[in-house]
């Protein structure tokens, strides 16, 4: 089929590699980015076969278009071309959100398009093409918010598409649950990471005192901040909870510490060993 | 030289495997450990030259003895065996926390041995000489804790024995400096890695939304009960001093969230990134 990929980032990247990757030349493989220099990079690379600045005849050849923008550019820009998109053609997402992107695009979607909410988790730090990795969907998880509007089929077609790109497990679920449990898997993590380097007030001698244990809980501290404020805006109630209750945990330690409490401490580490190796145990990716 | 390594579990290993690795067969290598298994495990290994469950003939002929017990099992060691060092012989231990550490040993060490007191910033979240590793001293820091009774030569030579081990920076402090410098980049990120996964209410679940961030920062809280409360317990106040400071960088980003306010939260993704890039252009190690 010929696939369209919406912003040829660091995410659209990857998808555009991966695909490319893993089904070789059985799909034709098109991008639409602001940056030409971009798409020359991704030709040369073989790993598109035509790209364009702003939309000519991508969009009526796209059996499958895959958004890699900002989640918040994606209703006006399908309302933009709505009348620009291949008669039947399947749109699918990769927003870290999901609630509020449904909605927006539900209630503008033409009724020849169909879409399916997709989140792919795996991403790079960084921005930008030239950090697309196509390596990073293997052993991922990907989570499908599905709509009202999806047939049980057209799920079924979209995951027997994604698995050769490298996806261990793919999840069905609603859009509430997805930005529930986002709100602890993501959203957390990140706001702890950008914590714990914000709180660090002898930047310069920390260097010589760090392990990897410092290297890896701050790894995402470096965030796209134009991309974040939306994302967390987007899903404030649940990640508010979830940042509640890691603070209650936070605090059930501190006091075990102010109280030199070894044995609650010893308690608290043994639990959260168990929950880890539970963790190691269900995940297969190393 | 005649190098005892006393307790050969995921540190005492790593040292052992490192000195074989990086100097062959230019030290003897020795071990103490109350483990049969273990010390016949290393000697098949080639990494140990000798193993005695309890001190034999080893301490006798070590003229460097590195201590990888428990940190509060130090001194008592030392007083146990006071004459059965090797005269003149260097002591060294690997303790994540120095003040108490060097207290206890400084008041009891015999006149004719030395101690050095240093930290390998490097380790591994299981435990046993089975996960012991040599690759995890590749690009790491060591600190070392002059104590009074540290010649500049000891320290010197010290230094020059570690560096082929394949650390990237050693770094020579006192005490209270490296408590307080630990508090923030080793027993904070254990403190918060524990308190994220034990804030878990949907353990089943999120296996199938986690990323590799939440991989990242929880990979620590699988933690050795046994050792971690005393290591917090031994440097209190520096930690709690840490934990208040992530509270307040994490309550001012909570606050911006529940404001929906996406300006101040893109000024602390920039800092916390700006952060984060300084990080990694300083340090060395991948």
């Amino acid at each position: 089929m010929n696939i369209a990929i919406i912003g040829l980032g660091v995410i659209g990247g990857t998808f555009a590699k991966a695909i490319r990757a893993s089904y070789g030349q059985k799909h034709r493989i098109m991008a639409i980015d602001v940056n030409q220099e971009t798409l020359n990079m991704a030709i040369a690379d073989e790993v598109i076969d035509v790209g364009e600045t702003s939309n000519q005849s991508i969009l009526s050849e796209a059996d499958l278009v895959v958004f890699a923008i900002y989640p918040n550019m994606i209703k006006d820009f399908i309302l933009y071309h709505r009348d620009n998109f291949k008669d039947g053609a399947t749109l699918t997402d990769t927003a870290g959100v999901k609630s509020v992107v449904m909605k927006n695009v539900e209630e503008i979607l033409p009724h020849n398009l169909s879409f399916i909410f997709g989140h792919p988790m795996a991403g790079r730090e960084k921005k930008g093409y030239a950090y697309a990795d196509a390596s990073v969907f293997q052993g991922a998880n990907y989570v499908i918010t599905k709509s009202d509007l999806n047939s049980n089929q057209e799920i079924e077609d979209f995951k027997e598409f994604l698995y050769p790109l490298g996806f261990k497990r793919i999840t069905v679920t609603n859009a509430v649950m997805h930005d529930e449990m986002i709100a602890h898997t993501s959203q957390l993590t990140h706001a702890i990471a950008v914590s714990l380097i914000n709180s660090d007030d002898r930047l310069d001698e920390t260097i010589k005192y760090i392990g990897d244990s410092y290297r890896d809980l701050t790894r995402i501290a470096n965030m796209n901040e134009s991309l974040w404020p939306e994302l967390f805006s987007h899903n404030k109630e649940a990640l508010l909870d979830n940042m509640e209750r890691f603070e209650d945990a936070f605090t059930t330690l501190k006091e075990a510490i102010k109280n030199d409490d070894l044995k609650v401490m010893e308690s608290i580490f043994k639990a959260s060993s168990h929950r880890r190796i539970r963790l190691e145990q269900s995940d297969m990716k190393k």
